[in-house]
C-alpha cells in the first residue's frame, strides 16, 4: 500500500488521484472549518472554487461561507474562522464555502476513489478512516499560493504517522517527502502550538487578529469528526458506512 | 538574514537565487563525491550538464566522471562513486563531473553570489562559511527528476540547524520548508545512516551494490571541505578566502 504526500495544490495531478483515498489537508483553515462545521451539525460542506460559484449555487436556506486571503467575503454569512462554525445556527445547515487554496484541492481530487478532510484537530479519526478505506492514499497538502505550509506538512506528517500505526499489519511504501513529513511531526509533536504561531501562516493570522483560530488549529485529536466528499458536498463519513 | 530551502531543481528559478549565498545539495551522490574529490587532493571539479560538454571541454590530463541514473558513462574515467575520488592519482587533477541531478543544481545558482557544494559530509563546515559571508541563503536541494529527495531535505534541515547555531545574534526567517527540514533533520539525527538506507535513492543504490556509497554519505561532518564555485570551477573554499 502506497501512501504519498503532495507539498501543495501546484504539484498535484488529478490523474495521479485516481481509484485512491485523497486527504485534503488545509489547517489553516479551511479544512478545520469544515470539519468544526459538520462537528456542530451542519449538513454539509460544499467546497467552491469561486465567489460566483458560491452565489451562483446557492438554495434558500444555504448559508455562504469563505475568505479571500485571510479577509471575509462582501455579502457572505461566515468568514472562515472555525469559531464562527460552533454556533447553534449552523445546525441543519448547507454552507457554500470558498477559500483561496483549501477549496482548490478538493477539486484537484475529483478522480479520487474516496476524498476525506483532514486537519491536526481529526488527525487520528481521519487517518483512521483512510486505513479502513484500504486503497493508497495520498495526502494533498494544500499549501499557500503553490508553495509548502509547514501547518499542512506537520498534519500530512501525523496522518503517515497514525497510519503506519494502524497498518502495521501491510507493506508500506511511503514517499520520500511523506517520511520527512511524518520525521518534522514526530520532532515536532509536543510543540505544536507554537510551531503553528511561528510559521508563516501562523504568523499572518495572529497580525489580523486570528491567533486563537491558530490555537484552536493546533490541537491534536480533538474530534472524531471525518468529513468525505459525496456527489459534491462534505458530508460527515460515519453517515456514509 | 533569509534562509529559504527549496525542495527540488525543478522548483527554482535562477532569478530568486540572484545576489545570493546559494549552496547545492545533492548527497547521494554529486555533492558528497565532489566534497570527498577535493578533500583528497584534486584540483578542481567542473560541474557540466551533459557528457558531450564534458568531452567537448576536456583538456590534455583532465579526468571526466560522472553517471546517468547511477550508471557509469562509458569512455569516462570514474564515475559517481565518492570511494573513486579517494584514489592518491586524484591529486593535482581537473575533473569535469556530470550527473543526472546534481550538476544541474550548479547551473540554476549561475546568478548567485556565493555558490558552496554541500552535504552530510560537510554540513557543519559548510554552515560556518555560508555564515561567515552574511548574504542571504538558499539551500537549493537537487531531488531527483524534479521531485523531493529525503537524503538532500535532511542535509538542509542540517544546515538550516547549524546556521541556526552560529548566527544566533541575527535575526533569521527561515521558510516553512526550511523549518519542516529543520525538524525532519532533528527527528533524524541519530539515525541518519538507517534514515538514508530506507529512503528511496537509498534502496536504489543499495540494489545496485553501492551500499557503502550510502553509509560514507551518511556521515555527518566527517570533513571541513567547503567546495566554492569560482569561474565555473569548484575549488576548496580556503583558497578562495
Amino acid at each position: 500500500m502506497h501512501i504519498d504526500v503532495i507539498s501543495n495544490i501546484g504539484e498535484a495531478r488529478s490523474d495521479d488521484l485516481l481509484l485512491k483515498t485523497v486527504i485534503v489537508i488545509d489547517v489553516l483553515r479551511a479544512t478545520s472549518t469544515i470539519i468544526t462545521a459538520l462537528a456542530h451539525g451542519a449538513r454539509g460542506v460544499i467546497p467552491v472554487e469561486t465567489v460566483m460559484i458560491a452565489k451562483e449555487q446557492q438554495l434558500p436556506g444555504d448559508w455562504l461561507g469563505g475568505e479571500r486571503y485571510c479577509k471575509p467575503i462582501p455579502g457572505f454569512n461566515l468568514g472562515n474562522s472555525p469559531s464562527e462554525y460552533m454556533q447553534p445556527r449552523i445546525q441543519g445547515k448547507r454552507i457554500l464555502l470558498t477559500t483561496t487554496n483549501g477549496t482548490r484541492g478538493f477539486q484537484k481530487a475529483i478522480k479520487a476513489e474516496n476524498v476525506l478532510a483532514g486537519a491536526l484537530i481529526n488527525g487520528k479519526a481521519c487517518a483512521q478512516v483512510a486505513a479502513l478505506l484500504r486503497r493508497d492514499i495520498v495526502i494533498l497538502c494544500a499549501g499557500t499560493q503553490d508553495t509548502f505550509s509547514l501547518e499542512d506538512g506537520l498534519c500530512a506528517g501525523q496522518l503517515v504517522h497514525e497510519c503506519e500505526q494502524l497498518l502495521g499489519d501491510v507493506e508500506l511504501k511511503i514517499n520520500d517527502f511523506g517520511l520527512a513529513m511524518q520525521g518534522s511531526y514526530l520532532y515536532a509533536q509536543s510543540n505544536i502550538e507554537s510551531t503553528l504561531l511561528n510559521c508563516t501562516n501562523g504568523k499572518k493570522l495572529s497580525k489580523l487578529g486570528f491567533r486563537q483560530d491558530v490555537e484552536y488549529c493546533a490541537q491534536l485529536n480533538c474530534t472524531d469528526m471525518v468529513p468525505t466528499l459525496h456527489n459534491g458536498t462534505l458530508v460527515p463519513f460515519s453517515k456514509m458506512s
